[in-house]
């Protein structure tokens, strides 16, 4: 419970109307009821601003004038919102110390303030900084170290690396897992060992059920800010520049290495030993199989349509080729042909 | 071992030969041998029939008269298979109550007939209806409610999330895990903090290693008979019509509404903040980038050819506009060019 | 501590330079100093040679004469790279024995020389050869059989299935999940009772977070000797051929039939009820929508651009059936259209 007036001074934002009406939960526009905070952050939304039932709304200057209720005015709406909602977040149960159930090595150095919860196995030579809470049923392996402030949910493996501090990694991620390295023999294939480590930045954040290989000699890389979405996989000694977003289902191949302040949206595949330049954003499922120099957003793919008409263009991009040739042959297109 | 008049019984079916065989286990045409049921249910498969040694085979009005053995024959061989196939199912071993390894929250409400496996941990105010089963190893966060008949297999984690009758969660599925939510900042992003559920209806069942987020506000919801298969990805604020079938590797990005009886093939990317009607079937590694308002099969991507004629064909796709352009301006294509 | 002259010998490799030279650790050709072992092995690498701070370098014959320092000459400079990691490699603790925490059915039977980590449950029935080794928190479920010298990492699943000699399988995977086998009826979807196994051959590797479900009646079938790579989806029935090579993401339908010695890049998916041939390779992100009857190389999808280019091109497909009718119609396209 948090009245509007104390709201608005935590956010340093201003409000018009009632400054002590209780807030007492978050909801949309357009679920919002008696004692309800909500927000208004994006152009989408804004039909629902009329009728809402909320007590009080963040919003930007510009809507300020038609908010029918009590309204927080703010530069940024939407970070405004995420600080206010961090107030009415319930936490997990974080009980501190060390559950009795937990099997550490008696050579691990856990610092205070910590928690670590139930059944979690903790090997030997592992460091683990302030504050930092561990959930149900992890495994930290031998020589992992993990800075302070890190939340761990349950069931997440370490196997190797070292993690910076603030780190969010989420549960069933594997990190520091052996790369997939294998010579080609003549009947078959022989392994490679992996010796390199995981090194993960500060206030990075890693999806639920991703996988982040050690490297093979070198280290996998992983930049400060990065923030990493559910099942997402990172080959072994990847380089992800810091600040870069990478969503859903996106997979990374052995060795690339990723600019700063990327963007990669769901579903993106990348090819091994390439390197892609900061502020890239590529779009949704696209494959990228060079370099690219240059900011900018980058895209592949086709665009979905009937299955009807589908089956009948998959036919021509089998003879694209043949048929631009014939063309060619007849003089009827120019240019780079 | 039942005989094959007792289980035609049990199916509604008819059968003709002999009702006293006896049957001791399930096979495929092509495999089985005496004592084996068999059963077909795809013209694909029909080819197998004229030699098989089942010694009985459920199948349709129409091969009953080409079945060389025992027929047990009825009107949807496939769903007389299912039902049949119950009957010799080896189920894992559920150990009534439970077992003393598992770590409960005294608050925690168990109700009768339930099965909870070795080094399970519980948190408060989890509530799990009655005969369901957990495997090993699974984690159910604070808060919880998990309705009657449900199946969890061994390590499924439920971190937040209102779970409804007969679901059926496989291995290394994360349910209620953070969405991905950030403000982007001059230098960075910040959290938004995820504070809504995960709703998922009754007769549900999610595949081994799927991560289904919880809500930012308003909750993710999964309807009523959903089937979603292994390694899928739903993200905060979907909404997935009822009896909904989502295969393999599918992806779909936040606030997408899917509608109710689609069926998504393998490797499917939705993009979020869109809707598709009901009854809308997309074709396997589609990608969805806008609303699709009408029921029908959809489609996208390039068919899959030798390489040599691939790259090709890229080069020709990279100045396909230029092309078009060029033949344009010489008035040889007509319409909406 | 190797010296060269005892790295050679085991290697089976001649060396030029000084014998007595001791060698502490791996490191890449850039990155190495005083001490460190490196090697050549790929032309892209080459450049480094010259100033590399290595004091030996593992190599092939053309490059033996461009090394400054003490170099290892022989045929397959990877492989033996390979082999001489092997002796740099740090263990993880594998404590021989089975963890007082360890769950165990009494009906198990654990071969000499193994070792169960912390947490692991094993239900009954269940064989595990000589010398293998199980992970922290890992579940196997009744009647498995492991071979011999297999290694689990932390947090494996196995449901279900016979797993051969030397086999590696990675945190997070899970074998012999249920397929995802449902009957269409009216109202819905019932559940098709999985009774296969999964059969996992010798000296197979399988990534984290990989998922292989056992077979609906026959069983799923792993070649010896096939790599699989993290976040795979295998699903029921399907037939993998020898070592074959299957890479992150990749997603394999029902009951397809891969061949041997064949390669699967990144992100690929497989339709189910098809047939690869062997030596086949498919390149990252294809999509393989039929059976592929000769060895070769085969590719799908469409190059990365500019997304305002990609945009226009969009368009252009979407019409690409039209114009080319259009230009057919005209008469200035042969062949077969």
């Amino acid at each position: 419970m948090v009245t509007v007036a104390s709201l608005a001074r935590q956010l340093g934002a201003n409000y018009t109307g009632d400054g002590n009406i209780e807030l007492a939960s978050i909801a949309t526009l357009q679920n919002a009821g008696e004692g309800c905070l909500s927000f208004l952050a994006s152009s989408q939304y804004r039909r629902y601003l009329a009728t809402t039932n909320a007590s009080a709304v963040i919003l930007g200057d510009r809507d300020a004038a038609n908010c029918p209720v009590t309204a927080i005015v703010c530069e940024n709406p939407y970070s405004a919102y995420a600080d206010a909602a961090r107030l009415f977040e319930q936490q997990p149960q974080w009980q501190q110390g060390v559950h009795p159930s937990v099997i550490v090595d008696p050579l691990v150095g856990i610092d205070s303030g910590c928690s670590i919860g139930a059944n979690t196995v903790i090997e030997g030579d592992v460091r683990i900084g302030k504050n930092t809470r561990l959930g149900v049923g992890c495994f930290i392996g031998s020589g992992v170290s993990i800075g302070q402030n890190c939340i761990l949910n349950a069931g997440v493996t370490v196997l190797t690396g070292a993690i910076g501090d603030r780190v969010v990694i989420k549960s069933g991620a594997v990190i520091g897992s052996d790369g997939f390295g294998f010579v080609r023999l003549d009947d078959g294939w022989k392994t490679v060992p992996q010796l390199g480590s995981v090194i993960i930045g500060n206030d990075v954040s890693i999806g639920a059920n991703s996988t982040i290989d050690r490297g093979a000699i070198d280290p996998t890389l992983i930049g400060d800010g990065v923030k990493i979405d559910n099942q997402v996989q990172i080959a072994h000694n990847v380089v992800i520049g810091e600040h870069t977003v990478i969503a859903g289902c996106v997979g990374i191949s052995g060795s690339a290495i990723i600019g700063a302040y990327c963007q990669l949206a769901g579903g993106v595949g990348i090819v091994g030993h390439l390197e892609i330049a900061d502020h890239v954003t590529i779009t949704g499922m696209s494959m990228v199989t060079h370099s690219i120099k240059r900011a900018g957003i980058y895209s592949s793919g086709t665009p979905i349509m009937p299955n009807t008409l589908w089956r009948k263009t998959a036919v021509r991009l089998k003879h694209l080729d043949k048929y631009f040739r014939s063309i060619a042959k007849e003089g009827k297109v120019k240019g780079t042909m």
